[in-house]
């Protein structure tokens, strides 16, 4: 069998992950990693690293690019020039911004005559389709979702910039008994806030004022203000020990009647050690999915709502619904 | 909008569910129930009932017509005779059975120029998919399903026809331990034996031997012998009182390593007050997709494998992208 030729445009963390993940589909191999850095200095084995300026010389060589750069400033530029030349995976997960997002990626893959699968990972991605699951198969039905334990790379990028602090690690957890309240099926009220705590690990600078810095963390607007926020303090070799997974995870939970006496809880979870190796593993299901769509003939963007399970498999359909179904 | 126009073939306990929860779902309403009994006979109100020969007479009438008669014997003739006639809806689930089933609705469904949904329902149906999920997602991991805890109709029955038995309930438990094991990432070796325990409770006949009753249920073989089953003796007003509720869940896990270092674990579970009801729900969403299909122009049978989570939802794609994705 002919195998998908994947392109990885970025080197970031999630760029990095995918050559790792996409060694476990045997169905896939890499043309290479396309970088605005000297393609030279990229720290990569056993794959070829391109400019990205010449990417375009690469139209007829990659089946999928996957799109490994940030929602911020990279896709919102790099994700509507390149759906124009190839079919797209991307993991853009800047909530508010995706139906703005979307009409520019279909209208580029559709010029180009591509397919465009964007924001997938895990939320969005996973978690938005069980959020969809819970609509649709309990119409009426409340849905919670809760993030963590886990990492949160912008909140400890937030912390790092507070002056006198060297190095941080923000962790965001779930409250354990707002989770019990909502699979007792007692559909609390609960904003983002009472669903979550905050706990910061701090390796402050030599002669830094401790009071000043966690004072500074547990006021900060929007980040931490009216969170519960506890701030550690420990030295960088702790930090590196015990904190540089990239862990993450969460919980998307159901809670709704069929009947008036029936109550019924659907309850999805994720629990990650590698947050970027996990985002790039989904990405590339989704670049099978467009792959066959565009085999198929098809042409646009797509959301994870849109792929039917069945696209996302390298399996045969006949042996998966002999042997999952 | 003009609604769905749903037809329930057969009056069991999904029959009967689907009339409450179709309630749920604004863009459906009920044409009728078709029975093999007198139509005259079902403890129906709201609901025109009609006899299943004269089911033909409504080609024009029902968009989808859901089949709510067992696997065992009423849908392997019912299933290829309707799906001629109408688009359908079931949750055949027998899972050996399946492959064949499939191409039966598959040959009637494009005679007719219908769309078939086979298998819904949540295992097979949404647990399917999560088993698919599991694949696709982390290739090379390993899926672990667990039932419960729930009643189990077939196990029940295999109880009530001992010698000695007036009634009977037996409740399906998964293995705490077993669960355990999974979500840290151990990947175990288990057996369906091994990751479920049973738990029976017996109204005994008058004079009845309770320990010739034990043993034989205990010595059952394939529904007991392998199994740590607890057999306990209750009255019929207990029985009534505390087991009458069709309440069932289970649990699919699934633990893999995206790279040598990190473990991924994803889990989808079900808690259910009323199995029938939920089942009935799911098989409402899948109505929806069938009605959508068809409308499209497209024929032939489908599983849950095939069927995008947008078809599912009655709520307008756009909404959703910005609401929930």
């Amino acid at each position: 069998m002919e195998k998908i030729k994947i392109g990885i445009a970025g080197f970031g963390n999630i760029g990095k992950a995918m050559i790792k993940v996409i060694d476990n589909n045997k169905d896939m191999e890499i043309v290479g990693v396309f970088t605005r850095r000297d393609p030279k200095s990229l720290d990569i084995e056993n794959v070829p690293a391109f400019h990205i300026d010449d990417m375009k010389d690469f139209t007829d060589k990659v089946d999928v690019m996957l799109l490994c750069g940030g929602s911020a400033t990279d896709l919102p530029e790099q994700g509507p020039a390149f759906a124009k030349m190839f079919n797209t995976v991307d993991s853009f997960d800047t909530h508010n911004d995706i139906p703005e997002y979307l009409k520019k990626m279909n209208e580029s893959s559709e010029s180009g005559k591509k397919i465009a699968v964007v924001a997938t990972g895990w939320d969005p991605g996973l978690f938005s389709i069980n959020r969809l699951y819970g609509k649709a198969f309990l119409p009426g039905s409340q849905t919670y979702s809760f993030w963590g334990e886990g990492v949160s790379q912008g909140h400890s990028q937030a912390v790092r910039a507070v002056n006198g602090v060297e190095n941080a690690v923000q962790y965001t957890i779930p409250v354990a008994e707002a989770m019990e309240r909502v699979r007792e099926g007692k559909l609390p009220i609960l904003t983002t806030k009472e669903k979550h705590v905050r706990i910061v690990y701090v390796v402050p600078e030599e002669d830094a004022n401790r009071n000043e810095i966690e004072q500074e963390i547990k006021s900060m607007p929007n980040y931490f203000a009216d969170y519960n926020t506890t701030v550690f303090f420990i030295t960088q070799e702790e930090l590196a020990k015990n904190h540089s997974k990239m862990s993450h995870g969460g919980f998307v939970i159901t809670s709704g009647k069929t009947s008036e006496e029936n109550n019924q809880i659907m309850e999805y979870s994720l629990k990650l050690e590698s947050n970027p190796e996990f985002t790039a593993s989904v990405m590339v299901a989704y670049a099978r999915a467009a792959h066959r769509l565009h085999q198929k003939g098809e042409t646009g963007a797509r959301t994870v709502f849109d792929i039917a399970p069945s696209m996302l498999c390298a399996e045969d359909i006949n042996e998966l619904i002999k042997e999952i179904l």
